[in-house]
């Protein structure tokens, strides 16, 4: 279980203590905090409590949200992503996974502030190059502060309303702008699985030094009622972990592995439950190919 | 409206006369039937009312379903797309277009026979192999009776249980192995629209002679509780129709527009209003930009 890491939206009701508990008691080594669980109890003490622990932390989850196009929405997204960026270093999160944010028409469904010249807006080559633009914004910031810019492709389902970066082979472009300890991609095979070019696209990201973190979970179908909480326990859904995972470790990803599901059914379990069972499918669907 | 036509599975509730007659009342020159409508009068009687009506065929909807694994179900798949290539050349529909079935684990999602070997079966470059020797195995067949094999990358949604062809780069790679004349592509806004190849590989596809036809419709959320049946009216959600349509126009197509809406609201609606609002929204959407 050495590489296997707890997301903690993966057990979306316990606190951050009560993830760190749970994967204590599990035999994890280390954590993925997403930022709402760090913020109930500050960065200082996040950091505090895990370090305590003798937990590593994986990534940060997240940053992002970067398609505004007026100066003031761009000035909110870029300020809060200095504090995502802040919060990182702090926890000693070497990488913010980058959530980067739908098309202006999808802003009302991302909860964001909105016009109706962004509802009228689907230029999606635009909000593309927006994300570009923002990066290249916050990279020396983080680079000052340690932290790496973790770009997450998402599955096209939601490219609409979460992320206009649909593939790795869009994000390593994107990131190719960038040194590779500056910006890199995630693979997270539930935004991954089905791309024709996933193989060649994560040898590429290997070899470009890229892959900051891999994140796992499952396909299921049929979809949740909110298609992000679609998210499967690895072995529930379509997936074949095996090939993807001996793809990320034949490019030389060496880091954790991550496990993050958002399920109602996955959710309504104790933490317990939820940690034995992704760490029987982790080593018996995962380990062995890594 | 010259270009524009009507897939019956649009008016999913009219009989293929009844299709007949409101495209023609809707002052429209073609149609694209799906089978089923075909079937109910047979192929014969089909052509000779499409044809005493004036309408061109743009398509007949669909062959495929081709990632069986055993011999038996192969036989029956090929069995069957020699049947839909036959009504194709009787109906004079130049293209069939071809959906190309799903993962072997999703095989009990799409209603076909399945085994436990099939259902633990996740292995999708075997699937997506399988399919280009199916269309190799069809391709003299479909020559033969001058019909084109349309291929359709479906969107990433339906990798699992639909359609294991996902972008329009992957099915020209696969088209490559035969002549444009055999083998071309279907360019569906619905399947395309997220794609950041979609610009290029639309490029060339037609730089290929490949494009068979454009389909349109629109990618609205939220989902429906099927979400084979989510796509909307053009305009009524994300996709960029002046862009895409665009990108087509520039590639060279010159054939039929075909609206193929699966929605239970566009369902409900009489056939005539349907027609009235899928003509408007092409008028000011898609024909500015052909």
């Amino acid at each position: 279980m050495g590489r296997l890491s707890l997301n903690t939206a993966t057990c979306k009701h316990l606190s951050l203590a009560g993830c760190v508990e749970a994967a204590l008691a599990g035999g994890l080594e280390a954590i993925g905090p997403w930022r709402d669980r760090v913020q109930e109890v500050g960065a200082d003490q996040a950091a505090r409590m895990i370090r305590a622990a003798g937990l590593r932390v994986s990534t940060l989850c997240r940053g992002g949200f970067l398609t505004a196009r007026d100066q003031v929405q761009i000035g909110a997204a870029l300020a809060d992503n200095r504090r995502a960026i802040d919060e990182a270093a702090t926890l000693g999160a070497p990488e913010l996974v980058m959530v980067v944010g739908g098309l202006p028409a999808g802003f009302s469904r991302m909860g964001l502030d909105h016009t109706p010249a962004d509802e009228a807006d689907k230029d999606l080559a635009a909000a593309r190059q927006r994300v570009a633009d923002r990066i290249g914004d916050l990279v020396p910031y983080a680079r000052e502060r340690g932290v790496r810019l973790a770009l997450e492709p998402m599955h096209p389902l939601f490219t609409a309303d979460r992320g206009v970066l649909t593939t790795l082979g869009q994000a390593l472009d994107l990131a190719a702008d960038h040194r590779p300890e500056e910006v890199g991609v995630v693979v997270d095979t539930y935004h991954v699985w089905w791309d024709p070019e996933a193989a060649r696209s994560i040898a590429r990201a290997g070899a470009e030094d890229r892959i900051c973190s891999f994140q796992i979970c499952d396909w299921i179908l049929p979809l949740a009622n909110d298609p992000l909480n679609s998210r499967g326990m690895m072995g529930d859904g379509y997936i074949d972990f095996p090939a993807l995972t001996g793809w990320v470790s034949r490019a030389g990803y060496a880091g954790d592995v991550e496990v993050e599901i958002f399920n109602e059914a996955v959710w309504d379990q104790p933490g317990a439950t939820t940690i034995a069972q992704m760490s029987q499918r982790y080593a018996s669907l995962v380990e062995p190919y890594l």
